[in-house]
């Protein structure tokens, strides 16, 4: 059960609502039966519901005492005794929209604290929560029910959509953002990117950064991650890209829509990536790359060259999938042997 | 000697307190002897406490003009005239302690700063130190002697026990805290994991992400590092864990007792650790493994797998170190010899 | 064109001003000439100024509308017509002059934001800026003309030249700083270092942390870095030095004069870099090495030895970068070929 210190939540729920929520059929007499929350396989009681993800945990789902799951037709017949089978196309998708029910996050409170400051000429959405000491500069613009949380900064001239989510110590200036955007903590949007020129005499001079940073509706930036501003045009996150926590975004790095990003991927600068691109934790990309759409990039791969459409890499340097475990499979037997054969192929 | 502007002293200390914090005999005759600080082996004077770890520094301690040197036994011997060799299990951990006799660090300036914004219902313990702008939600709860320092964010319902070091920038929500714990600057524990959904139509669905995060007595999270909660369930660092800067640990993450965990280090979603577990800077852990006590991990190391108790990995794919050490070798070997031999086996 | 909700223009400028802040020579006739602003050869109109660095864009520079271009002498005659050629050493460095010279950046407004909180004993130079809910500390001192963002925190004693600028969420603590300091947003100075003593019991005692950190003039740290004080003795970055985003620098690291150190890259505690010493994004570098003065550091290579002056290394571990090359090759070679025959040599 969440702990309700931290997660305020709205039941007990009839079946009827989370079916519903789920997008699953139920049949009629169990609709009025109540739930009071979600919780995994392994733990929920008569009163949860839980969700089966794949084959692999049939065995938790026999000896589960959930009394509802979430899980797919095919393994609706397993449901043991007393189990409600909820079934769905996605059970991942619809325990998202079941949890969502019973914990709809904690409701905005509309105002703007005493201890905000707020510039000249900015303009606030309807319902808008401004929390203590958050700062926002002047003409900048927030639509319909935006949150901007305690010290965080909207710099002057920034613009959000409706329903955004900019949390406790986030910092964004010179940003257009859509609609459904969410900083979280301490995200930092649109400082200068890294650009300087030498002088004869080894000195560096900044060249100013003169652009800025697009994100699209439903972007999200993790924790303390970086976007840098555009040197000259715009460092632009398509609509619903996702980056997770301490990745880095160099200016005039372009994402097309749905990319998802993991912790501490760092992208160069003038890098474009596709839509659907999926970057695994700790990779980096060199600059002035293409990433065609749906490529995969592995956990701490190395590229420094295009990567085609649906292309799967990884490595550092990164090569094909396929081949990079080959090689590592090598250099992995090659490290098992004893020393005296481990030597190249060759030498005397 | 440390910078009075930054460091207050405590000293002149007499060489009785002195060994008596370090756990050292010394002849009484020598016990009033007046000294100022502690200082490296090569720059100490004859009043200052310097220390020597192994050695390596052998030739550093005949020439040392310490007034004094913690050090193991059987160096003692080596000791130039005129030092006070001051006999100890572990001279690391001698100085740390003689160290913090000379400087205790800044004391609490008890009460709530004017600025402070502190919520309803929040239960502060005796002594507590309230900065600047910081900012205390509805419903928490810290024990006695806290430090919340300037901006510093702690959520509504969080609970910290006695002697919390929560310093400037931090953000902490949905978390209970053991005693003596500490986050550095802009540390960010708490929030939302990066769990989402993906609709038919390509649209992300955030998963609720309704757990918490759990932190051990003694536990210490480094600058701008994330912690972040729990999906269902806890993420949890264990009892004295250390995290140093620009770490990043996944929801559901686990570890036991006294792991230290280095710089830029990730870790990902559901991956269990035993005691003890060392990992150094900049390796990776996929998610959902199971890392036995006291295994160490080296430096950019990709551990892709289990990992068993008190075994040492490195490299990435991670394999134990000895194999991986003989791969390197023989890439390195590879490498330096002439293009015309550096092709694979067999190939013509 | 700079968006101007962002980036104030002190356009349009006459080519006579533009050509001294470039040091390039015009002819008389068309000193009048009038330009708004700077943009990308392929995006320039007659009104924009654009730069060519190198051959290699040639073909854009003959397509181009731009009104004049900076560029070297020998690719001066490839100008379309109409547009002016300003020949100049460094099209780069030039271009970062011109676009300062339309775009000098947000003015100081110069003063203390009511809501800033500020010690005592504290000296401000002339004309600085310190922004709401900014900390100063204690006996702080600040040279002329400095910029203090929202939320940032200047610890008690810390000293900055003329011309800081620490931006927004910053914090510095246990700092002597030097002139034209920039801290860009949520940078972290000065914080302990990561160094602790286990005791028999297994637990671990911090080791006071009671040196500094000394920037010199025009040092740069981005976003969300961070650089751990000295233990003993002090960390200090070069003049000129220029870290990017999510670096970490570990106590006691010494850097020269101008070192570059791009994103994500980590250096372990005690290693010194000569001067002008290059490090590409997420390489690592271990503790208590010596690089040598320009010697380049590849991305995301492992640096666990000494780099000699001149040298260029990359690879985890680390090699010169030929023979990395070598290897990486070798390596891509064995992942492409047919998995029957990709055995080490030797076994049957």
């Amino acid at each position: 059960m969440a702990d309700p210190r931290f997660h305020l939540s709205s039941g007990p729920q009839p079946l009827a609502a989370i079916a519903a929520a789920a997008g699953a059929r139920i049949e009629e007499g169990v609709a009025a039966r109540s739930f009071r929350g979600v919780a995994p396989l392994a733990e929920a009681g008569p009163e949860d519901i839980a969700f089966l993800d794949g084959r692999k945990h049939l065995d938790a789902l026999r000896a589960s005492a959930a009394g509802a799951v979430l899980l797919t037709a095919e393994l609706a017949a397993s449901v043991p005794p007393g189990c409600a089978a909820l079934v769905v196309a996605s059970p991942q998708l619809a325990f998202a929209r079941v949890a969502a029910l019973f914990h709809p996050g904690p409701a905005l409170r509309p105002g703007i604290h005493p201890t905000a400051s707020i510039g000249a000429d900015v303009v606030l959405g309807e319902g808008c929560e401004i929390g203590p000491h958050a700062v926002i500069g002047d003409g900048a613009e927030l639509g319909a029910r935006c949150l901007v949380g305690p010290h965080a900064l909207v710099g002057p001239g920034v613009v959000f959509g409706d329903d955004a989510r900019i949390h406790a110590h986030a910092s964004v200036i010179c940003c257009l953002a859509g609609h459904r955007v969410t900083l979280h903590h301490g995200a930092r949007i649109g400082q200068e990117g890294f650009g300087f020129a030498p002088t004869p005499e080894g000195r560096f001079v900044t060249i100013p950064q003169l652009g800025r940073v697009i994100l699209g509706d439903e972007v999200e930036v993790g924790a303390n991650s970086c976007v840098d501003r555009g040197a000259l045009g715009d460092t632009v996150l398509g609509p619903g890209t996702r980056l997770d926590n301490l990745v880095q975004i160099g200016h005039n790095v372009v994402t097309g829509r749905g990319c998802v990003i993991v912790a501490q991927v760092g992208i160069s600068g003038s890098t474009r990536l596709g839509d659907y691109v999926t970057i695994a934790g700790q990779a980096g990309l060199t600059g002035h790359l293409s990433i065609g759409s749906k490529a995969r990039i592995g956990a701490q791969a190395g590229v420094q060259g295009d990567v085609a459409p649906g292309q799967d890499v990884t490595g550092s340097p990164a090569m094909p999938v396929k081949d990079a475990l080959r090689a590592a499979l090598y250099l992995r037997k090659l490290g098992a042997r004893k020393p005296a054969a481990a030597k190249p192929p060759g030498e005397d």
